[in-house]
């Protein structure tokens, strides 16, 4: 903290009269100081500490001083896990199937992944923005400053391409972080039928160095499992991936156990995500790795899974557990990253805390993040107010807007 | 429609060019009515029909004349059954369970619903009315412009009269209708330990006709269950309703069959709520006195309940089926009933139009309402327009806020 200009205001917002969840690993459940203040200057914090730290006249700190009345303040939240850029939605599916319609005959009926990626080809720019744009901003409404927005319902360059862009473009609009996923390896394109090696091949060779050169990609992803793609497809994806300097993540083990979460671990990935059926060896090379897992109940619940991610093993190794939407229109049309956290206490027994540190600081260092997902001095000033006596509240209610107001680089969001 | 005053403007409001999912019976579903207009006048509707029923100039028809924008319009939500007035809250608990603290430990800890009826009986009628009207917000936000709220935390005569009275005044705050319901028999208040039938004498004698001669509420509930009151104590607490002239309706069933649903239909109850437990006995009884099932997927889903209620012979012998948020602190922290419906749909399997329906014309008739539920001439102009391409959206997008705008007798509410 700096008090050399103490005659001029040099902090561009000082928070007051707090509740502070900095997750800091001081020993406090949550990190926690309560009657604290927070600080920050160009987009990132420069104080996060107890009102009694402050000099005595704290209103010559900063340009606008306001009182937090008491509310308790988090990171902003941090969505690793998004596939919120989408053509369509997938509701009439969801109609047919509550009316007793079999998957076949939705298949039949043009449903599934392929009505996405159909709508998403047929959609320009702009009209892949604007519903993408009302989904990021449900998120950020509910507390979260940071989206993961992967592709994979273009499957081809141009698409793909368009919509790695109207993710970047939500970003710009709406002042959250954005990191984008490269996720050709999502399906196999109509146009690649029967030939899926073809099409690794195309995406190796072609697609991928595109997306790299055009810098569009900060990850690269790939769906790992019997109905999409093999573990050596997925091995040829990352061995380009790593060549080409882009780290990558997996959708690993999520309906069988490929050995999804150590290959992963193997490229140094970044996280592997769903994996409910991850066994001991998988869990044992995350921990070696550093690899952390993404636990996406939204899915779970809308698919009525029951097979759970091995959370005792996870815990056991020291895995950093991460919470996320996995927002997509066909198994998790989740708008709150919030609901997650709750889905992820109620159907997975995580604690509160371990929830809320799994949206905030696990979920950045799945992005690859060290700047945020903490409150403290030099992070990013990304976070959100809450209207409530304890941190566990933000896991214990169910559904409905909670945050208070959410700051994203020290400018209000929501 | 009165076109009588064509040069003057008669009507309040005119929405065009809406999408109306009106849940008459046309044979339809949802009883859609596509390029179609809504308006009103003295807070009830007088047109729900399509464009083309209008006259040339509608302009001149009212004093407010918008567009929808193609917004989905459906009757505003009513949640039959809430919890919603409550002090304190049980989030630590809820945390202490998920850290591993046994039921015991938490009840030895001053727990469970005790702890409510504690906060609940301290705090004075405003400080109650803070947080309670936070709750109603978050509710009506997504859409709900009818609430049922019930007493049940006080257990003594000045605290559910102050319940209940705190219930009334959210009505008055928020404009959105509040229909109360005594709930003295929800479980046995601490000075009564032991002596649970001088309560129910108590109940019955002192508590149900001082709430009645103040006309605090409009309906009576019970807990019947084992861990709360026997059939034969509800029996008697309904016998004294029924001779105060007001109408019952019963927690019923929800963790054994004791044959509540029966009960409350034996009552002419308006609804028998939970029933997981109730077999074809009580469903044919419900069916006969037309008493309404109130499904509770809040409580089903946080209790990780695995007792589905029968909704198959619901459906067998045409009982209408409501969906409600339960709203309460111990076992459904629910903030938002179009949640409720989402829960419905994937935990019972109801259709989306089942779940709506459930929502509004079937939640209405659970609180003998006639008029409202559907959107018809002659109704209450309570309505709420989503920014969707078709109305299963309600129940298929999981969490976050959707409405984008609430009416209630014909005033903007949200
Ligand atoms: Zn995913
Ligand atoms: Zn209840």
């Amino acid at each position: 903290m700096t008090t050399e200009n103490a005659g001029s205001p040099t902090w561009d917002g000082l928070l007051l009269d707090a509740r502070l969840a900095t997750l800091a690993d001081t020993g406090q459940p949550y990190g926690a100081i309560e009657d604290a203040a927070l600080g920050w200057k160009d987009g990132h914090i420069v104080y996060a500490g107890p009102m009694a730290g402050l000099p005595d006249a704290p209103h010559a700190l900063s340009r606008s001083v306001e009182s937090a009345g008491r509310a308790w303040i988090t990171p902003g939240l941090v969505d690793c896990h998004t596939h919120l850029v989408f053509g369509g939605d997938r509701a009439h599916e969801f109609e047919l199937r509550l009316g007793g319609a079999s998957y076949e005959a939705i298949a039949r009926a043009g449903g599934g992944i392929a009505s996405t990626v159909c709508a998403t080809r047929a959609a320009d720019e702009d009209a892949l923005l604007a519903p993408s744009l009302g989904r990021a901003r449900r998120l950020i409404a509910d507390g979260a400053t940071t989206l993961e927005i992967k592709s994979g319902y273009g499957l081809d360059l141009a698409s793909e391409r368009k919509m790695l862009r109207v993710a970047r473009r939500i970003g710009a609009v709406t002042g959250a972080s954005v990191r984008t996923t490269f996720l050709g390896a999502h399906a196999l394109p109509p146009e690649f039928a029967g030939q899926q090696d073809a099409y690794v091949d195309h995406l190796c060779e072609t697609m991928l160095p595109a997306i790299a050169a055009e810098n569009l990609a900060d990850a690269v992803d790939a769906f790992c499992e019997s109905i999409a793609f093999t573990p050596a497809q997925t091995r040829r994806v990352f061995e380009r991936a790593c060549a080409l300097g882009l780290p990558v993540k997996l959708h690993a083990d999520q309906l069988s156990d490929l050995g999804g979460a150590a290959l992963s671990a193997e490229f140094g990935g970044l996280s592997a995500d769903h994996i409910e059926h991850t066994g001991e060896a998988g869990v044992r090379a995350m921990a070696a790795a550093g690899t952390v897992a993404v636990l996406l109940p939204g899915a779970f619940y809308a698919l009525r899974d029951t097979q759970l991610p091995p959370i005792e093993a996870l815990r056991r190794h020291g895995v950093p557990m991460a919470v996320a939407s996995d927002l997509n229109p066909g198994t998790s049309p989740l708008l709150s990253l919030r609901l997650a956290m709750n889905l992820a206490c109620t159907l997975f027994r995580l604690t509160p805390e371990e929830a809320l540190r799994g949206a905030t600081v696990q979920a950045a260092r799945a992005l690859g993040l060290a700047d945020r997902g903490r409150l403290a001095p030099g992070l990013r000033a990304d976070f959100a107010l809450w209207p409530v006596e304890r941190p566990a509240e933000l896991c214990y209610w169910i559904g409905g807007n909670l945050a208070a107001a959410v700051y994203a680089g020290g400018v209000r969001l929501a």
